[in-house]
Parts: C-alpha cells; structure tokens; sequence
C-alpha cells in the first residue's frame, strides 16, 4: 500500500479499564507503530531509563515546554506534571510512521483540539460493574475512593462521542487485535491515499 | 463487542484488479461474514446451483423484480441481466451478519445510492502497467480490446472519490487481510456503538 504521512493514534478511556496493559500487549506484536514518550517532573524511579520510559524533566523546564506549546497535552498528577511532547509525534508522523498515545480522557481531548486529524479510540470495559471490579482488585483503595472513581468513569464514558472508535476491552489479545485493525483501516481510508492513487492514472 | 446491525460491505474495482481473487480467498477465512448471491438471467452452467452460485431466473421474472425494486443493483451484459436480490442482503444486516457484494464499479455506485450507510471498498491494482499486464495474461483479448478495457478503468478509478477505503491488490493475501481489518475497525466505530454503550451508564 502507498502511504504518505503516518497517523496519530490516541488511546484512552477511563481508569481502570486497561489501556496500559492493552498498550503493553500491543508493543509485542509485530507491528510498525511508535509509542510516544511522555515528559515528567517526577523523579525517575529505580530502572527507569531517560527516554525509554519518560523524559524526566524538572519543574522549570516542564513550565517553559507549556509555554512555548511543545506539548500536545499535559496535567498535573499531586505535585507532579506529566504531558506529551510535540517534538516527537510530528516527526514521526512527517516521516511515514504511526505514533501511538496512551492517555487519560482529559489529556485525549487536549489532543483533538490540536490534532483533530487523529484516530481517537475509547477503550471500553465490557460493563461497569466488571471496571469497578478491576479498580477493586488493585485492592489499593477505600471504598469511598473506589466509588469516587466510578462517578468520574461514568462521566468520562459520557464523552466517548468525541471519539472515532470504541474498543471493548473484554479480552487483552482481542482489543490488541481490534486496535491493529483499526490503525490498517485507517491507512486505507481513501481521503488519505486517493491524490496518490490518482497520479498513477495521470503518469 | 456488542452489535446490532450488520455491515452491507461493498468490494468493487476496475475489471481484471482481481476482485474475484481475493473474494474467493476471503471466503477460505474464518469470518462471520455473509456472501451475497446475484441473480441472473442467463443459464446455468455445468456444476452450477440455484442459490450457492446464482439465482436462476427467466428474462420475464428478472423484469419483474426490476420493476417492483427487488434489486438492489442490476445491469445487463450482451444478452443476459445480472443483479443483487435485495431481500438477502436487508434480512442479514438486520440479523446482525456483515455482507459482502462483489461486483462492478456501475453496480456499486447504484447500491450506494440505496445504502449510503454501506462500507465500499475500491480494490486497486499496484499500477496501470500491472493491471494492463494481467488482462493480457488472460489472453482471451485482442489488443484493441485492451486498450478499451484500460480506458475503462481508468474512468473507474476517477470514481475512487465515490468509495470509503482504497485497498490495492498487490497480494492477494495482503488484500484479503486490509478488507478483514476494515470490517473489523468498522464495527468499532462510535456511531455504530454508541447508544449501547450509554446504555451500560445508565443502568
């Protein structure tokens, strides 16, 4: 297939329901697709490497990216910020390859305000009761925290309109399987290859 | 994933891309997906049956089901008609089945008058220079034949702007695997879902 720029993949959805573990099982699979690397101002923890797992940034530097737009998205997390530098995704994207970003709802939608063109894909616990389930079997959390968390999940669910695609995260290997074929689909779409097609009928 | 309709998928494309090919090679994979039969009006050929490769009908029948819009595309070759019942096509999207059509530019553009909400798919040879070089490896046309034919095509592919997915035939299995995926990511998109996933919030 021809193909010109590559595409921004945006993979979110409310906590709990998997996207790291989606995302992780994603990366074992033979596939050509980049994951960006997101920018923080926390301390890397032990076996982090720079670059690999974050660029660790101190406060000062995080400020001045947010002011000169080098981020796609960020938010504070307690004293700490975490984003999505720009940077990376477009020179992936100039050069042909598919870029992948794993982030919360909020961040998702940051995203879209930039990069409408992007493949927005919400990924879905099979029922509510089945996230709040996997929230409590972290067995990190109160009760009032657990409950805390399902009112926020039912209202970022509310903003899966803003979305391209839903993913039902019943079963890791097959939402891997339905992201894969969403990002193939998505490089056939005609608006993004007919001007190439086209040139082959003019030579 | 949860799903109510099923998908009409439309594959078309210049006469000799092969979409007989990889039609046939789609129908040895393990999908759920439903292949519609066409009605005729010419005669069955040695090993042919009613139903699995065509419906048989008499010029007078064809007529009629013209006439009372039982088709959903037809079109008449020398002395026969061709055409898509629309009957099975209706009653397999409404019991939740994904079908597939195979048929020629022209036809498709009809079905898509009837079924804007259908996935149509442009099936594109690598090249002019290849598409030409396997009507001629069917050796049954005389130059002046093939000059018309790749005329032909290359009005076909102006209509590409028609279609939702280019998919070219580079390998027949390459293709088989991109119009997998389409129906796939298509049954993942939003609008599609929506409404059942609301329907987990609200319970």
């Amino acid at each position: 297939m021809k193909r010109e720029k590559g595409l921004l993949i945006v993979l979110s959805g409310p906590s709990g329901v998997g996207k790291g573990t989606v995302c992780g099982a994603l990366r074992k699979h033979d596939t050509h697709i980049k994951y960006s690397v997101s920018a923080t101002t926390r301390k890397p923890r032990e076996g982090e490497a720079e670059g690999v797992n974050y660029f660790f940034k101190s406060h000062e530097e995080f400020q001045r990216m947010i002011r000169e737009n080098e981020l796609l998205e960020y938010a504070q997390y307690v004293d700490n910020f975490y984003g999505t530098p720009r940077n990376y995704v477009e020179e992936m994207i100039a050069s042909g390859r598919d870029v992948i970003l794993e982030i919360e709802v909020q961040g998702a939608l940051q995203v879209k305000e930039t990069f409408p063109e992007g493949v927005f894909i919400f990924l879905m616990p099979p029922s509510l009761k089945e996230l709040r389930s996997r929230i409590e079997g972290r067995g990190t959390e109160t009760k009032d925290l657990i409950d805390n968390r399902m009112t926020v999940a039912r209202d970022e669910i509310d903003l899966m309109d803003k979305y391209d695609y839903v993913v039902e995260n019943d079963e890791v290997e097959a939402a891997v399987e339905r992201i894969k074929s969403i990002v193939t689909a998505e490089n056939c779409k005609k608006e993004r290859l007919i001007h190439l097609y086209k040139e082959l009928v003019e030579e």
